[in-house]
């Protein structure tokens, strides 16, 4: 209860930087992005976040009392090793366009460092499709997308969820990215948040899994193009859900041979 | 986060409480109860918790830094008067034998301060059977028993939960009453708690619900005629609980006629 | 397996009956309703229903090659009698406007052919606010509303669940009214459906319970004014619910004491 | 309604193969077995079941009047081909002491089959551990373990499933291994069964998951060294999931680009 929850925010930190855009331009390309499309997607990241996205939601869980630090996908071990693992108690993870690089031997030591070490971990928007938050999940982790700068109104549907407090009966995102239906994940364990979109469709925004002695959280908004971490409610949401997700403090799984507790004739 | 989490401790406090154990005495005789579970069920008690079950739990509930009261069903209201609700964060309930002299008014109060004030309510043991518990779920809530002071052995299967905070991944209560399933409940949204018992049963023992804004725990441990409240891990488990059903801050529920928040043409 | 579901379809059918329009319209006043919606809660939906709902609902699941009867609220007992009950496997209910003229005798009996005997309930539309749903579920079951005749887009959120059978990924109901969070109502075992609506709000418009024996699904469409019964997709899910309802077979509740089936030493 | 489901009985077959026991025993050595349970590994497995383990299941399910065909490991692609798949409404699935060499792409191949194609998988006993069950879950799926040919008392907690059809409150395994928590799967969206173990643990034995489109049973009991899938209620379990698993006809999951619904101004 009294030492400072430890959490370290992840960022794929291509977007915002300039070192990627050639490399983002050429992978969008093949999407056959417009060059406005293009523009938005790398200088246009940058200017909102000229620093990277985890320097706002770190800057933001400091003012919170949390003690953090930040690590990003270029670093060595993506900057999560053995020992930054040790002693990070919630992770929060955004990533988009380079999910295929990441190596899987990090996403196996963040894995086991949920499940069985306990470490919540904080899926953020296009963190759906990472590879540490398909392989929680088990499922494609699919869904429906369009880029069209619509209004995304956010109500909550568990009011007496931790991850709900201090917030309206509902929040607005005045322009976002929509997700749709599917969601291609399990059923959470807890439905916390549902959206609704301006062009026709829904969304399980806020979903709480169970994933050993590990808590695992889905928040939606956050897409990168508009300033969407700067928002007071969403950084509301993230800091509630730091305090959901930290480790219970619960049993270590024990597994294999198990004498008989009782005698047996 | 900074306050301290407000408790009430309520009771029925017949068993323990001499003034009722002729009344005890004549309703269980039609249960066909012998001399020796009359009187362990009278003077036994009393002689566990002489001045009641609801000091031990209250007592130890102080020691771990909440603001705490008790009530109990003789007083006027129960001892739970609007006032008393308002400024209740947590309500733990033992009732056993009187469960029908409880007001239908009072419960309802318990009831909306629950879902819609988002007071926490804890269920212990033979509150099963008391009418907020049964209200809130919507089941008959009965079960199986056994009286025959045999071994309980709790295990752990939700690792993650808070409610598991500090426990190891299984606990014994040496000499118990039995419950067993069917425990007619809904299934619990969170499953932390299922027992084993000695002469060959089963039983979900600690059960999360979320009502309204409202956090519900049962659970199961507390036989009347055994020392059970004393014991350290149970104690744990409702300080726990405590924690985990105190009021989260969401947003408060507001139903009725609603204005639209889009333009229909 | 091979005998057909035998279906109840309760009906409250005043709105539909010029026997209680006026005092339909007396108890509408109060609400201040204008004479356009007055007309409309009275002769509007005796036009679309002129026999009542219950015959244009029995008479789709009886051509499903279910064996259907109807009931209403008028008959004597409700048309709910023990035998009538004990002919059903799964009960649909509407009601509205006379929830509270509902006897709690027959809502007891309701309940406890849910609850033990395994019988279906399918609440309809403002069956939300019924007795027996409201009893079932153990919260409040309010909700948002507005009668503006706007369109609803219902999204299947469970795709492999038994009562999206046949469905498309959505479906719309072109003119309705709104039913907004929140939805009073404990998280449902299983989400089926989510609604948008034009106005702005969202919905949680399916939902699985078991209680006891018991299967519940709430489904959300299906308001008097508007002819929503007669549509396809509505019609089709109602059919998949009734199949997914009825009685399981599973083992019946046992409660009580219960010796010990292995040696207690 | 009309097709009879098409299941396959997947079995690993080695232990009833004499072709594979002196690998067997190779590997088991590794874990210091005794001749004796080398010998029960092997010879013994394949005198109970001579014609493995499929045989017998596959053999009951056809008496129930499912279309059933049988595949094992050590036929080409596992026996589970673009075309098998495409005609398995149901995959039942054994494994145990080759869960390693099952290929990743035929792994790949079923995860799709259920996810996005609806079809539905039951894990058996020892398959908690295969690949494609681990893949589905998310978590590591171990679990507590010990051979001592004890006493299993398997309980019905949610009577009104499906899966429980037909069955008494509980049943008993008069010799099995014991299984016992922490069973690291994510809590089941409907649990159906907890065991009882003689030697003092619990396990959460009957295990329902959404995935996508498909449904996943796990289901405890089959240990290869006893008779148990000649037993009749573990037949009548199965028979049950399969019923529940076999594809419910929901709509597609449609992801990607989408289109606005409604117009964005």
């Amino acid at each position: 209860m009294s030492a400072p929850i430890r959490v370290t925010v992840w960022n794929e930190f291509w977007h915002e930087n300039p070192q990627h855009h050639a490399e983002i331009r050429s992978l969008l390309l093949n999407y056959g992005f417009s060059d406005e499309r293009l523009k938005n997607a790398t200088e246009g990241v940058q200017s909102i976040y000229p620093e990277g996205m985890h320097t706002v939601i770190s800057a933001h869980l400091r003012e919170q009392g949390f003690e953090v630090r930040t690590a990003t996908q270029d670093e060595a071990e993506h900057g999560l090793t053995e020992d930054v693992l040790a002693e990070t108690d919630v992770l929060t993870w955004w990533g988009h366009i380079a999910h295929d690089e990441v190596s899987d031997k990090i996403v196996q030591r963040v894995h086991e460092r949920v499940n069985m070490g306990g470490m919540g971990l904080i899926a953020l928007h296009s963190a759906h499709y990472s590879k540490i938050f398909r392989k929680l999940m088990g499922t494609s982790c699919m869904l429906k997308t369009r880029e069209a700068d619509e209004k995304e109104r956010i109500w909550v549907v568990e009011q007496g969820h931790p991850i709900a407090r201090g917030l309206p009966e509902y929040f607005e995102i005045p322009q976002t990215e929509m997700y749709g239906e599917p969601f291609d994940v399990p059923a959470p364990d807890t439905l916390v948040f549902v959206s609704w979109f301006q062009g026709g469709e829904i969304f399980r925004s806020g979903c709480c899994y169970h994933r050993g002695r590990g808590k695992v959280f889905y928040f939606r908004p956050g897409h990168e193009t508009l300033p969407i971490y700067y928002q007071p409610e969403v950084l509301q949401v993230i800091t509630n859900a730091v305090r959901w997700a930290a480790p219970s403090g619960g049993p270590e799984l024990i597994f294999g041979d198990h004498p008989p507790l009782e005698t047996l004739e």
